[in-house]
C-alpha cells in the first residue's frame, strides 16, 4: 500500500470524516449533471416528471454520479462528456429505487412518502422503465460502446442481485458469502461502473480503469454494510420508527447473519421465527437489537466495512496525491464512520 | 401505390389470410433467435430463467423478432447479425409484458396463469428489469450505435405510452386521437423499430429503413386495433371468461370511444359508469357488447385497422415482388382478418 493513502480509522472520531471535500470537489460539474437530469426526466406525459421529480428532487446524496465526477477530477479530465453519463448513472439508480419501493412495499424513502404510496405501484414501475430507457438514450448520445457495455452489464447484475436478495429473504440459513455476493451485485456493481467510466471518457488505460472500478466497488460494499448495521443500531426509543425495515421484511443482512451464528439455541430459535416473519413486533425488534449488541454484531459489521473501505483507498494509491484523491479517501472514511 | 401490392380485403373471407407464409419464411433464422433467447435468459439465480421461461417458453407469436427476420429476407441480407438483435427485441417485449401484468394485475397471459400470479409481483418486476438489461447487452455486443439509438428510443416511447394509457384509464372523455397516440407508443413503436433495424444491419439507405419502419408501425397499429375489437366481439356465452379485460379495467379503446360518441343519453350514462368502474359485472359487459354491436363499433374498428394495414402494405411497394414481400403483405391481411 502506498503510504500516501490514509488508513481508515476504527471507532468514533473526535473530528469525524465527512462528504464535504468530495461534495465541494464535484459541486460545479454536479450542477451541470442536475440540469441534464431535470431536462431529461421531462416528458409530454405530465405524470412522468411529477413522479420522477418526487424522488429525484427529493434529494439523496447523488453518490453514484459523484463517483463519476470525482473519478474525472482525480484523472485531471477537462471535458464534459462525463456529465451526461453521470446523469445516466443516476437515472439507472433512480429506476432501481422506484422498482425497489414497489418490490419491498416501502412506505418511506428519503424522509417522505415513497413514490409507490403517492402514485401507486403501476405508475412507479412504468416511470422506472422510462428512466431506465432514458439512461440508455443518454449513453447512446455519448456514443461509447465501452461505457454502454459496462453500464448495461452492471444493470443486468443489479437486477440479478435484487432477485437473489428476494430469494434469500426470510431464509435464516443465508451465509455471509451469499450476502456479500448479493450486496456486491445490487449495490456495489453500479458504484464500480459509475467510478470506472470516468477513466473511459478520460481515455486512460486498463490500470486506471480497474483502479477506479475497485474504488467504487469496495466503497459500495462499505456503504451497504454500514447501512445494514445502522438499521439495527438505534436507541430502543427510536425503534419502530425509521429503523428496523430490514428486520420486518425478513432481509438477511450481516448483523443478523453474525448474531444467528453466535447465538445460543434459544437465540437461534428467536431469529428463525423473526426472519420467517412470525416475530416482527416492535418488542421483537428491540430484542433483536439487544442480541445484536450482546454479540457485538454492529461493531463487527463496521469492521468489515472498514476492510472494504481500506481496499477502496488502496486502489487509489496508483494516483498521485491531489485534493481529488484526498476527497475520495475521506468519502471512504465517511462510509465507515457515519451513523456513530 | 405500386399495384404489385395486394389491397387488404374487407370482411370475412372464404380462404382467410394466415401467418403461415411469414412463419415459413422466418422459421430457420427463428430457430437461431430462439437459441439465443434461451441461452441469454440464463442466470446463476435459478428464479430468473424459471420466471422468464414461464412466459417465453409459453409461446406467443414472436411477432416482433419475426419482423426483424422478415425485413432481412425482403432485403436479401445474408448475414446473421440480426439474430441477436431480434432476440434483444423479444427481450424488450417480454420485459414490458411482465411489467404490464404487474401494472394491470393480470391473472392470465397466453392461456396460462400470468407470471405475477405464479411468482409474485416483486420477482416479476425484477426479472423484467433483468431481461431489459440483457436486451441492451445483446445490442452492445452487436455494436451498432444506430440500432442502440433506435431501440433505446423505442423503449422510452413504450414506457411513455404505458404511462399515458394508465393516465387515460377510467377516463371516458379520452379522444380517438389520444387513443391512437397511446397505441402508437405502447405497441407500434417496437413493431416499427424491430422492422427498421433489419435495414441497418443490411446497410441499406434511409428510404428502405423508413419503409420498413412504416410497415412495422402501421402493422402494429392494425394488430392493436383488432386486439381491442376482439375484446368486445364474442358471444355472450364466452363473456366473462377470456374476454372483456379492457372493459373491467376501464381501458379506453376504440370500440368504446366510438360507442360512447354514438350513444344516446342513457347509453352515455352507462359508459360513464362502466368506465369509471361502477358497472363491471358480467351483465354489464354483455350490455356493453350489445351497444358496441348496435353502433357497428367492432366493424368500424376493423375498418380503421384495414386502413393502417393498407398503409403497411403500401410502404412495402418500394421493394420488388418476392416471397418475402408476399409473406409480409399476408401478415398485414392477417392482422385485419383474424378473429372473424
Amino acid at each position: 500500500m502506498n503510504d500516501n493513502v490514509v488508513p481508515i480509522k476504527r471507532g468514533p472520531d473526535a473530528s469525524p470524516p465527512t462528504l464535504t471535500p468530495i461534495l465541494s470537489l464535484t459541486a460545479t460539474p454536479m450542477n451541470a449533471v442536475n440540469a441534464i437530469i431535470l431536462d431529461r426526466m421531462q416528458s409530454e406525459i405530465p405524470l412522468i416528471p411529477a413522479l420522477a421529480g418526487h424522488l429525484i428532487a427529493g434529494g439523496g446524496k447523488r453518490m453514484r454520479p459523484m463517483l463519476t465526477l470525482a473519478g474525472a477530477e482525480v484523472l485531471g479530465y477537462q471535458g464534459t462528456r462525463h456529465h451526461k453519463l453521470a446523469a445516466a448513472v443516476e437515472f439507472i439508480h433512480t429506476a432501481t429505487l422506484l422498482h425497489d419501493d414497489v418490490v419491498d412495499g416501502s412506505e418511506m424513502r428519503r424522509g417522505k412518502s415513497a413514490a409507490n404510496i403517492v402514485y401507486g405501484n403501476p405508475a412507479t414501475v412504468l416511470v422506472g422503465d422510462f428512466l431506465f430507457s432514458r439512461a440508455f438514450e443518454l449513453m447512446v448520445e455519448d456514443g461509447s460502446l465501452r461505457v454502454l457495455k459496462i453500464l448495461s452489464g452492471a444493470s443486468a447484475i443489479i437486477a440479478q442481485g435484487e432477485v437473489d436478495q428476494l430469494t434469500a429473504q426470510r431464509k435464516i440459513e443465508t451465509s455471509e458469502d451469499r450476502y456479500l455476493d448479493i450486496i456486491g451485485a445490487k449495490t456495489a456493481a453500479l458504484f464500480a461502473a459509475a467510478s470506472r467510466i470516468s477513466a473511459i471518457v478520460a481515455e486512460r488505460g486498463e490500470e486506471e480503469e480497474m483502479a477506479l472500478d475497485s474504488y467504487g466497488r469496495n466503497l459500495g460494499i462499505a456503504f451497504q454494510l454500514v447501512d445494514d448495521a445502522i438499521d439495527y443500531d438505534s436507541d430502543a426509543a427510536e425503534m419502530g420508527k425509521d429503523r428496523g425495515d430490514d428486520f420486518r421484511e425478513g432481509k438477511m443482512t450481516l448483523p443478523v447473519i453474525l448474531a444467528y451464528a453466535r447465538g445460543n439455541d434459544e437465540e437461534r430459535r428467536f431469529w428463525q421465527d423473526a426472519i420467517a416473519g412470525f416475530s416482527t413486533e416492535d418488542e421483537d425488534l428491540a430484542h433483536a437489537v439487544t442480541l445484536i449488541r450482546k454479540h457485538d454484531c454492529v461493531t463487527e459489521t463496521r469492521e468489515r466495512a472498514r476492510h472494504f473501505a481500506q481496499r477502496a483507498c488502496n486502489a487509489l494509491s496508483i494516483f498521485p496525491d491531489s485534493a481529488a484523491r484526498r476527497a475520495m479517501v475521506e468519502a471512504a472514511q465517511f462510509a465507515v464512520a457515519r451513523g456513530y
